[in-house]
């Protein structure tokens, strides 16, 4: 149960079991980026359908479908697997959180914050994007305050998630590159969309109330 | 720079320079009470000025200013005082936190997820809290989605907290009557009232879109 050398930092962070990961950074990523672009297409063509969905709104579906997967399936994974580095099948899911760990070793080392934030985010905020998309889809009247609170729900955790890490002095990334590229890079779309989102939405319902309350003035 | 021994679990948390807390139990509860009671007071009285104000509203002004005010002065506290264990002024905020580390002493320890919660909701909600009474007292349309933003972080902070320390296998008191009493029995009213509370603006916000809907509906 020695296992092989690890190349994660901090270099003590002890991972007894641990198999390296097999597949290329590009395989893996090339998974990942092909089965996104599939599923937003998928998305964006059944919207298509509907002349009664705007074009923001179907743009809105996409994001929603491809984040809710993304929260379930490989955030899911990570969440109930936690010893996924020990892995020696070749999983293409373990072989993804191998790979990111490079970017921060608190998966690999198992961090109660970042457990309990994919938690979250798999649990709950997964399942809800995907509602979101039906809601939509469908109009429902709960359909900007679920995007609200999905949305905050994922700032929440890249708070946590960025804060957590430099209160600890921010040092689990392999390189800068890993850094850059993981850390920062992958995770930037979950700062800068969610923030979009919830503007918008926080908009939208103002408008809604100061629009009832026009009403109630003029029906006075 | 030794210090004295302290009553926290685990025992063996080191704390050099560790000064015990010298404000009686009661008296670092009364201090809290009498100025929470206060403070209700006052804002359920000059929100009663106003006949315009719904009595559900004057009680909700009522707990977002006792809200924001704990999470500005006693939380803000915590967050820029890591080495409020050391106090050797009977400094009240200090007393504070060194007697509800006996029910967490995570608290004493500088955990970075605590110290990231207790950061995000001192900084930003207590604040954004206190805009909460002002957007009440005068029917901002921004009201509902502000009171359901802030009640969504806090239970968002809620979750992270008890989900860390049971990760990290839930002893960190230093004694099952700190546990149920700070631990479990301080938190609570910070779960049940932001979850009403978001309750409560969901079902508002929805009921805004749907009046909306209805509204365009019978104009076309």
């Amino acid at each position: 149960m020695e296992g092989q050398p690890h190349p994660y930092v901090p270099r003590d962070l002890q991972l007894p079991g641990y198999v390296p990961v097999s597949l290329s950074q590009s395989t893996i990523l090339s998974v990942y980026g092909v089965a996104s672009v599939l599923v937003v297409s998928l998305v964006w063509i059944l919207s298509g359908r509907s002349r009664r969905i705007a074009k923001i709104d179907r743009l809105l579906m996409c994001w929603w479908a491809f984040t809710g997967l993304t929260h379930i399936i490989l955030e899911g994974y990570f969440v109930f697997s936690p010893e996924f580095y020990k892995d020696k099948s070749s999983n293409y899911l373990a072989e993804v959180w191998k790979e990111y760990s490079k970017g921060d070793s608190r998966y690999a080392a198992r961090d109660a914050g970042i457990v309990t934030v994919e938690g979250i985010t798999a649990v709950i905020e997964g399942p809800a994007s995907l509602l979101a998309v039906y809601a939509i889809a469908t109009g429902k009247s709960y359909s900007y305050i679920l995007q609200f609170a999905v949305s905050l729900g994922q700032l929440y955790g890249d708070a946590v998630y960025f804060i957590t890490s430099f209160l600890e002095g921010d040092n689990f990334a392999a390189s800068p590159l890993y850094y850059y590229a993981y850390y920062v890079g992958a995770n930037s779309s979950w700062v800068v969309i969610p923030l979009l989102i919830a503007i918008r939405c926080w908009k939208k319902i103002c408008a809604a109330f100061h629009n009832q309350g026009q009403k109630k003035t003029k029906s006075r």
